[in-house]
């Protein structure tokens, strides 16, 4: 598979490096930069696949403690946390400590969260392992945890110091889990670029995305650095995840069901989202039609039932999105211009799961 | 007792507003800014003492939640944290909702931790009810709570919307709190103000304290608005504390001694650190021997066993303030002119609970 390094995207706040830039920006960082000593976050995944990589890329005799938390969205939440402050802690960690989180976005939005309220916050760096973490958790400074069932409720905004993005980590992925990462990609083009929707429909497998990946990176990356509390623009982002957040939310916490993946649930959020724009905010038939084909054909389809629509839909309340009792969303008029803040009224929501099951 | 509004101390980020302009500024706040829900975060004292006249001086309908805690620096941990974020959402709370922390430093300092990190961060207001709180906890952005016997460990710099300081609170206190809370004063004096100081050494009652309040207030919030994240000036504010949190801490854990209040635990950290102070920084003999005197003579004297001084001085290690396993101190000059990031050797530790078990 060939590499490429495309140029690095470099902000105010933070910078995010490509493939062998990746590791010599990070080399040079450490060698500027008097940490008084380096933790690095792991699962029992990424510490099998992708750590022995890292340590042969950093270069010079730093000695890191490598902390190990169980993977999974289960283990997101406050426990987890207090497992890693303990450790900090008993590592003494201080103040001039350093976080370098190696992982998916469960690794990157815990890390990230642990490491800004440690002691009132220390350094991180992200190093994404997952397709989707690379073009979405990794990027913009949200960090948190879970609260019960419900996804994100505990974090802060905070920006790591850089984030570096490998995709040769990618080659250790399942195929399902790069599925899941592209549905973000795909709502990138359709909330902000038709032309590269239009291209991203056309990739049949997952080797040479790096052209790709830069282009969703420097995508999520102008968003946020243009609105990095989500006052407006940020909030295009969440097109698809109103209701994906809230089915990915119901699945997480239901026995019966297998676990959706957070870009399978989304998927199913955008085409249901998608039908919500053709009805409220004039997205043109046909362009309904091609993004429930795209989705249906990549992701295929899951069945729900009237009594999980009722929960789902009670879970809807609680997205941190919605405020005053209103929920709001992101739709779109046309492919490539999104509109933040429609409401959508109760019966239209029942509706849009109707159209999902006709697919 | 006479009660002075003095002027309110404005800021770029955030205000504090003094006795019946600070109801009024809440009122007109209420008024001008759309919270979709306010919570207030009481413990079972301030719900019986203070909730009262905050609901006489708050008017118009607005309905408010009243959250519960039980109250103490043993409660300060994530797990209460937990249980008011469970109640937030369970209430509804969204990204619009505002919390009220009417309490002393326990509730501003989990109050405030637990909105910075709800939903990313919602807004809050600060009421403190201890002198303590009024002239430390609540100004300067600092929210967390304790991991273990670590005291705030676990926390963000986030500043309030406004700080009401409402001095008939201090009627309902014991005169031992009262007396904890002035220790922070004293080293306010001490550390910027050698004429505060003496001002507040003839202090015997504590009927009239306003205009010193809003002279510590003053204090505080120029050192923290000029260093918001204790790069430099800010560590002004922590003379007394590096031994103190760790003499605080060692009590608060101990089953065989009796609770310390902070300001009594940091009221013995400043006679020991006025001594490293006569050792290493050229404090005058005098200046000590002042020094000494003051807290010896308010505050008493408390015995250490060899056992509990080597406890205290392996706690030491952990206080936030140490980088790189250097013990870091603020030491004084002169009353009124510090040094900070002074290091400290352990012999000289030993030394100074020595000098202060000779007192």
């Amino acid at each position: 598979m060939q590499r490429t390094d495309k140029h690095s995207i470099i902000t105010s706040e933070y910078a995010v490096y490509f493939n062998t830039l990746a590791f010599q920006a990070l080399n040079e960082h450490l060698k500027k930069i008097a940490y008084s000593k380096i933790f690095i976050l792991v699962d029992e995944n990424t510490k099998r696949h992708c750590l022995p990589l890292f340590f042969q890329a950093v270069s010079g005799s730093k000695s890191m403690q490598i902390i190990e938390i169980v993977s999974g969205e289960a283990n997101k939440n406050i426990s987890t946390c207090l497992n890693v402050w303990n450790t900090l802690s008993d590592f003494d960690a201080d103040r001039k400590s350093l976080l370098i989180n190696l992982g998916g976005g469960v690794i990157t939005d815990l890390g990230g969260f642990v490491a800004s309220t440690f002691k009132r916050g220390i350094k991180f760096i992200n190093i994404p392992s997952t397709l989707l973490a690379m073009v979405d958790a990794s990027v913009g400074g949200k960090t948190g945890v879970d609260l019960g069932a419900l996804k994100n409720q505990i974090g802060v905004i905070n920006q790591p110091e850089m984030v570096l993005i490998v995709t040769d980590f990618l080659s250790t992925l399942e195929p399902r889990q790069l599925q899941s990462g592209f549905a973000e990609m795909l709502k990138h083009g359709l909330i902000l670029d038709p032309q590269y929707w239009k291209i991203l429909n056309k990739v049949s497998d997952f080797n040479g995305l790096d052209e790709s990946i830069h282009k969703s990176v420097q995508i999520k990356n102008h968003v946020v650095m243009k609105d990095p509390t989500e006052l407006n623009l940020r909030k295009v982002l969440n097109f698809g995840h109103t209701l994906g957040h809230a089915i990915e939310s119901y699945f997480l916490d239901s026995e019966s069901h297998e676990l959706l993946l957070h870009g399978e649930a989304i998927a199913i959020g955008m085409v249901m989202e998608a039908y919500l724009s053709y009805k409220l905010t004039g997205l043109p038939e046909n362009e309904l039609t091609e993004i429930t084909t795209s989705f249906v054909g990549r992701y295929g389809k899951v069945e729900f039932l009237n009594d999980d629509i009722k929960q789902i839909l009670s879970l809807l309340k609680f997205d941190k999105k919605n405020s005053h009792g209103n929920i709001n969303f992101v739709l779109l008029e046309t492919i490539g211009s999104p509109k933040i803040d429609v409401r959508v009224p109760e019966n239209l929501l029942v509706e849009a799961f109707a159209y999902y099951a006709e697919q």
